[in-house]
């Protein structure tokens, strides 16, 4: 099947998806051909497909050089970019190197930022390993790491060479992982797609049971949207910035209940409850599509209640979160379902109430 | 007196030189008015400079944050760029807050790597107080900061709003730091301007004396030489190679000796006369050609020999160096006084033979 195309210029890039690409030495080959290719994965991953990958990309003639980091958000640190630069010293990578970024979310968060910054910025490859890491984090070139005050508070926009998702790889992918990546995949649909919104309402049910025709049309419409977007607005400049929908909120689930704690995607289900709360209440939704919103979050198996933290507790939380430019609060809110709009004007009174009638 | 240009499309930018710029508020207006900026600077020149800068940016309109960091190359460390986040984190700057580089080329590497990795990248002004920051580091956008292993392998290309130069903070530079900034000046009449060597030769104690106007042409010429390098290459994908002239061997000196111990422009110095020395040796300079550029640097009260290390010592520490693509090491050599070319294909004997020609 055809790539997608992220569109940037000379920065653009294919969006390769289907099943058992992960050995395919042949759309590895143009990537990393005589090249030293430093493979950057997890323990939790490596056990799974670290031989595979690395034979695949030694048959397409790549000198791999193996790069393991821990399991986990405490991945996005200092100390763990730190020890991925050192090996890349140590490997002698120069600026024609590749980074090769074979995982989830973190491991594409660390080691794309690893990419963007080592020796002021080298190629990279995404190979996503979840389904969140696919249909969000692996595509548009955001790479960052922790600061113990705030989530990505440190990082570049580094666009990769290219994404390459093997959706056989979400067989495995556990029960509850497969879930929060769903939460990224509705985001999508309620801020830019209607259709896909009816779609997913009418196929989660396949996609929980991990039917893989169904799986394969969530990913590839999923990573069509944010192309899209991505392509628009690289650097979030304004429209980009819909893709945070659920976010804001989301982001003070996380941090304030300890990062993984709550996976990613739950906190963002949860965040996106609220922010629908949020639209409802500003008069730009109906009850009824926030209704829906609830009820989608609800079906494919995810939070729509938030942890029980004080009001205040969020507001502050949130305050610090990076969406708040200048510090003024911006929202990215539904002014339908399938549709977004960011808001600065939004009345404090009313983020209390939708942060009240959505948490615990 | 009209700014110089950068000429990078969307990330063009203006060089201002001039007497008295770093307390004209009506300059700072168009970049910092309404804007929180946080003033980075280190303790050094925060005694001379601060209050009054700090009053003028105040004046322009911005609400100002003073950032203090190290002096010294030590504070090129993720240490002191965690404090500078930091800091960023507790006075709510969001992407619309702007970073004022105060300094010589660590605070505007540093600063500038801040700007570039928080929150994936914010605005930033260089205000250069040494000669080497005004005629080098401060234009092209390169920033970083230093690893155990190597000096500069973490940064970013992340070009400023502008560069304001100040010619008058000159006066109060310590004699050994304005001859370590007539390096990289008479370094770009090496690489790119024949004439300008000729001027060089015919001025260098005016320059030494801090002649006001012979300083003036100086900082602007070779800004201007800078910015055409920079317009045509800005990633440093081939051309602007050539700005490392020296540089290679430069960088085996300070790693070698303790970052510190040499002036950045000193080991460039006799890096400069290592790497004529490689170009006459490959034939590519002629004798005399190399001696006006051994006679110019020793004019200017530089070192024309490198210090007292192995052979085999400054190959290894060239070999990690971050011009060594893919492990194979490329020479910027001079094919003529005024004109450089980039060569991979050295004889490994002729660089051997070169250092040991050019180190005590």
């Amino acid at each position: 099947m055809q790539p997608l195309r992220v569109t940037l210029g000379d920065r653009s890039y294919p969006i390769h998806i289907g099943a058992g690409l992960l050995h395919d030495e042949k759309l590895y080959a143009q990537y990393v051909s005589a090249k030293t290719v430093a493979l950057v994965t997890d323990r939790a991953v490596a056990r799974h497909y670290l031989e595979g990958v690395q034979a695949a990309l030694e048959r397409a003639g790549g000198r791999v050089v193996p790069i393991l980091i821990d399991d986990g958000e405490q991945a996005k640190s200092w100390a763990t970019l730190d020890h991925v630069i050192d090996a890349l010293l140590a490997a002698r990578c120069g600026r024609d190197s590749v980074v090769v970024a074979l995982g989830g979310g973190v491991v594409g968060d660390l080691a794309g930022f690893a990419a963007a910054v080592y020796q002021r910025g080298i190629p990279f490859l995404q190979l996503p390993t979840t389904l969140l890491a696919q249909v969000d984090s692996s595509v548009g070139g955001k790479t960052a790491i922790n600061h113990a005050r705030g989530k990505n508070m440190i990082g570049a926009f580094h666009q990769p060479l290219a994404v390459i998702a093997d959706v056989g790889v979400l067989d495995t992918l556990p029960d509850r992982e497969l879930r929060a990546g769903l939460a990224e995949v509705i985001k999508h649909g309620f801020v830019l797609d209607l259709q896909f919104v009816g779609w997913l309402e009418a196929n989660i049910a396949k996609l929980l049971a991990r039917d893989r025709a169904a799986l394969n049309h969530a990913v590839r419409r999923s990573c069509e949207l944010k192309a899209q977007v991505v392509a628009a607005d690289e650097r979030e400049g304004g429209l980009r910035a819909i893709l945070n929908f659920g976010h804001t909120f989301g982001h003070a689930i996380e941090a304030g209940m300890g990062y993984g704690e709550w996976l990613h995607g739950e906190a963002v289900a949860a965040g996106m409850v609220m922010a629908a709360e949020l639209s409802k209440r500003a008069g730009l939704l109906r009850q009824e599509d926030a209704d829906r919103v609830k009820a989608l979050i609800a079906a494919a198996g995810l939070p729509v209640l938030g942890p029980k933290l004080a009001v205040e507790r969020y507001l502050e939380l949130m305050q610090v979160d990076k969406k708040a430019a200048g510090g003024e609060m911006r929202f990215i809110l539904l002014d339908g379902l399938g549709h977004a709009t960011l808001r600065a004007d939004v009345d404090p009174q009313l983020i209390r109430d939708s942060i009240a009638a959505a948490a615990q």
